[in-house]
């Protein structure tokens, strides 16, 4: 049996522009690495976006629950009464999780 | 610490043709929004489909349970018997929650 | 209520030059299919790759927990020790659940 260690999947959605502020905030609250993929989408404000403005980004990160409260509490500060992003906890068991504490 | 709201993920995977249908039962039946992701796959039939024929879509939606229960049902009913579809679900939490419900 | 199992989804991101590989052995322990997204990522190496270095490939699975551990032996002893792989599991319920076992 290999070892895996609980840890939390931090995954973000957002509109693209906010990609760069994102990542260095992550960074910056402890994560130690990122994986980001390219969405579309529609919020519940019920609008659907241009080709081009419907464009988001998926950004997941593997951290301590320090590391994801931390940055809910960022997102909720700095994000939330500005910007359309969701944001959600997911608990995960990680191979050599001890690479993302 | 910022509140966040236990809901579900709900992830569902399907050929590119059924988006527009699977997105408008989505949303008839209580989903706020929606996030898509554009992947390829092979399923359990174990047939790995041409360059087109293998892009499949990602609808992923933050939803009550109960949305979860009638997607569930509505899969049930009227994509499996025809079409080659995934669907789960995982429990997140989510951030500034009461927007999905 | 539709009726779900709970099986585990396994989540692989790797550099996109280990796809076929990981596929491969994803299959020989016995997952009936999969997902493929293209992602790109940094890693805890704290590297930032160049545009191409950056391209890695995200693959899930919905298999039984058998076959996630497997598949964490096979990650541990074949490829943790010379590339840089992420990999997690999560349980999820899923319609239909007895066809990924």
């Amino acid at each position: 049996m290999v070892s895996a260690v609980e840890l939390k999947l931090l995954t973000i959605v957002a509109e693209r522009v906010l990609e760069e502020r994102l990542i260095r905030d992550l960074r910056s609250l402890g994560a130690r690495g990122y994986t980001k993929t390219e969405v579309t989408g529609e919020g519940s404000r019920g609008v659907r976006a241009s080709e081009w403005e419907g464009k988001n980004v998926k950004i997941e990160a593997i951290v301590s629950p320090e590391v994801a409260d931390r940055m809910f509490e960022r997102l909720a500060e700095a994000y939330f009464p500005h910007f359309a992003v969701i944001a959600y906890v997911i608990p995960v068991h990680v191979v050599r999780g001890d690479k993302y504490i």
